[in-house]
């Protein structure tokens, strides 16, 4: 059975049994999202208080019927907070909803409410002087609640995990409105079935995450920065094992950029200082997080030693303060900013076995050659296996010219992660964007469990519908 | 609908289907479990040797309506693994699956499958110079399979996290037979919810796990260990915060021991050797997992003469040998069976926010001081606060003479735990020993979902029947 618009005279109704205010006609930017891809339809978004809010207006929508949407802060890059067409469901957004409730230094454990944007949370931990892990571009917009959703990912995943291994307990609304109270500060509970890691990177398609008990971690004593250059991914490879073999979880982020990247950056955003006076093939940005008493620049040097004995680095820059350190982050966080000037045909978003990195990367570049004439900027968090993937027209051609073959790189590239043993979403999750990549690359059982996941715990569909499993 | 029992005709119909030797009459080592609580009613075990027959046992036993019991090494403590009464199951043994089929240390994975013993786990790891963190009493005996599926704990938690957070991927068996292919070597994979997650810990209710990708660690360069004599339960703490403050990931392990511990040991294994001239209220294990370069004494020098500094260290042994430090985790990891020897009235697995446990133990003993004259022997993985809280009797006393006060004491506390925020089951599981226990203390919305994807993914109740949810 179809699902019912949230219209004015549901939204009328709804209004009356909240405090006012609760609800309002939506803004423009509940309507729009990062890459301007799709403009939602929703006409009105509400703004609870508190769970219990949140539990009655889920319990309406699923009495009447009517699709909700929940929202963080909009940040998504695949569509999962934005529904372009069908009924239009009620947007819920959570930004009211913002507190840290408190922190536990003693435990490293902080909670906080859904809405919390994630600069907030790491500020907090810091003045406890604990460290919240998550980190990405978007942290100074991205919310709590969006971000447990989409089990997101980030440039600290080597050392501490994805987003779901941050997490120990969640309050939730489940899809017919009754409210999960499982806020629990405990690292060991085996009482039945991981209903939290159901949740997170289930983007909102099985109930509305209210509220998170977050790990923290110590703050590193000391942290070290440095741009390595390397002849090739797998010399990369070899240079994290390595690093690892010698200071094990300490290497906080090891993220590969290729010429390409610099070349991106020299061209579109040219008062970004590029660190080498030529480009190198590949470089690697490492950074240690290191305990007491161990010396930062000791720490490098030996990994830069070895390294170079092994014939794995052929030059490298040693951040000599913060801001230089700062300076070298810049150039891997404003690649994506520089991929927005030159236009991407097409943008993926995928993870490999480490081992068939390289082949990978080199196995893309011969297909895609077959496709057509193309520049691929291929950077990301190597630590994890996880590349950003972006294939390009040539110097001096628009994106726009290519809108007929988009689809086919993006085959291209997809069919070939999945050969590989990859996965087509690392850390982005399947929104609206990937929904038929999901059906084509999953295998069969899983997509049935999951739908019969889904079915079981939102009979009626009303949980972001459209987004990661088609209606 | 009732299940029908695993009956001779069942057994000899499927056997017709599946290569000779594939069916046994259930010899009793099936039908024990180590605390000898239970006797199972099985009379036939399965010994599948490859996914295909795992996955046409499943499919008969769904066919028929017949109930089916994983079994892994058969060390579970909460009689996971064993069928007691109602419709005997059959036992699916996944013994003859026990290869480790490869290691990929530059990727830092091993993939197993579930009938590898966790000992031949770990050495394979160690061959190819990597750590597989899980470590527990059993490992000699216990298989991947049944620890992945209890989602079990041990000693390493603190550092690495649980069994849920060792695995990358998994091949299972779902209830219908289907086969779900999902042994992916990826560190990012956000295409769907979290099947993964969900079959782990599971305990075999939703599902037989065939084979898995587990993470593995770079082995530390250098290990420190010591015995730390504190005041309190709150000192260790404390200590603890210390400890992490200083080497962050690189503290190991960090184990509670108590003055009854000590006693314990002294009268049940006299030829263990205490390390203290005279036992001290509180000790903890600490073991330390160091970077290279770095100077294993040195670092517990520091952190020995932080400890007294702050007034949390009163006394400390520090090991001088590795075959000393064999000595110290002795002592941890015998008083399990010294406390099966005095004999128990009670056991409990439970976990506590940390920063709430001294008042549990304290209030603990306040609380059961009113039920009666007992001992307790309180100790465990107070990092993870993972604590096994015994009771017994008093010397001299039989656990035989205490059978009527065992459901008061048990109750006793895990009440208490309940209203402290914490687990009654941290590390150990439901199985059929704590089903009563998660329908008392579980959040309805909790268990309403899991009920729902019991139902959704093992209509007709096979699994594993009578464990964990109640048919």
């Amino acid at each position: 059975m179809p699902l019912n618009p949230a219209d004015d005279a549901f939204a009328e109704t709804l209004s009356r049994a909240l405090p006012g205010g609760t609800l309002r006609r939506a803004e423009p930017r509940y309507l729009e999202e990062p890459r301007g891809r799709w403009q939602g339809i929703s006409g009105w978004v509400a703004l609870p208080r508190n769970v219990e809010e949140v539990s009655a207006i889920v319990r309406a929508c699923n009495d009447a019927r009517v699709g909700l949407l929940p929202y963080g802060g909009g940040t998504g890059l695949v569509g999962g907070q934005i529904a372009p067409e069908g009924p239009a469901p009620l947007v819920l957004s959570l930004e009211r909803m913002s507190a840290v409730r408190a922190t536990y230094p003693e435990e490293n454990v902080l909670v906080a409410e859904a809405g919390a944007v994630l600069a907030d949370v790491q500020a907090a931990a810091l003045e406890a002087n604990r460290l919240f892990p998550l980190s990405l571009a978007s942290e100074g917009t991205a919310r709590i609640g969006g971000l447990l959703s989409t089990n997101a990912g980030g440039v600290n995943v080597l050392r501490y995990g994805n987003a779901r291994e941050q997490v120990l307990g969640l309050d939730a609304v489940l899809p017919d409105g009754t409210i999960w109270h499982g806020l629990k500060r405990l690292r060991k509970d085996n009482t039945g079935y991981d209903l939290r890691g159901l949740l997170l990177g289930a983007e909102g398609t099985l109930g509305v995450i209210t509220a998170a008990a977050l790990k923290l971690s110590p703050v590193p004593a000391a942290t070290a920065t440095a741009l390595l250059a390397v002849e090739s991914p797998a010399a990369a490879l070899s240079l994290l094992a390595l690093a690892r073999d010698q200071l094990g979880e300490m290497v906080s982020a090891f993220e590969l950029i290729g010429r390409m990247g610099f070349r991106f950056l020299a061209e579109a955003l040219p008062e970004v200082r590029q660190p080498f006076a030529e480009a190198p093939a590949w470089c690697v940005l490492v950074e240690l997080g290191l305990a007491q008493g161990m010396d930062p620049e000791g720490a490098l040097e030996t990994l830069f030693t070895a390294g170079m004995e092994a014939g794995l680095i052929s030059d490298g820059l040693v951040a000599q303060s913060e801001a230089q350190a700062l300076q070298f982050w810049e150039i891997r966080e404003r690649i994506p900013e520089a991929n927005r000037h030159i236009g991407a045909i097409a943008s993926h978003d995928v993870s490999l076995p480490l081992s068939v990195l390289p082949a990978f990367i080199d196995t893309g570049l011969e297909r895609l050659a077959q496709v057509g004439d193309f520049r691929v900027n291929c950077f990301g968090h190597l630590g994890d296996g996880n590349l950003h993937y972006n294939v390009f027209p040539p110097q001096g051609r628009k994106k726009q010219d290519y809108l007929d073959v988009r689809a086919g790189v993006q085959r291209c590239v997809h069919d070939l992660v999945n050969e590989m043993g990859g996965s087509v979403s690392a850390e982005h999750g399947i929104g609206r964007l990937k929904v038929d990549d999901l059906e084509r690359y999953s295998d069969p059982a899983k997509l049935a469990a999951m739908r019969a996941i889904k079915a079981a715990l939102d009979p009626k569909g009303i949980m972001n519908p459209g987004a990661v499993i088609r209606a």
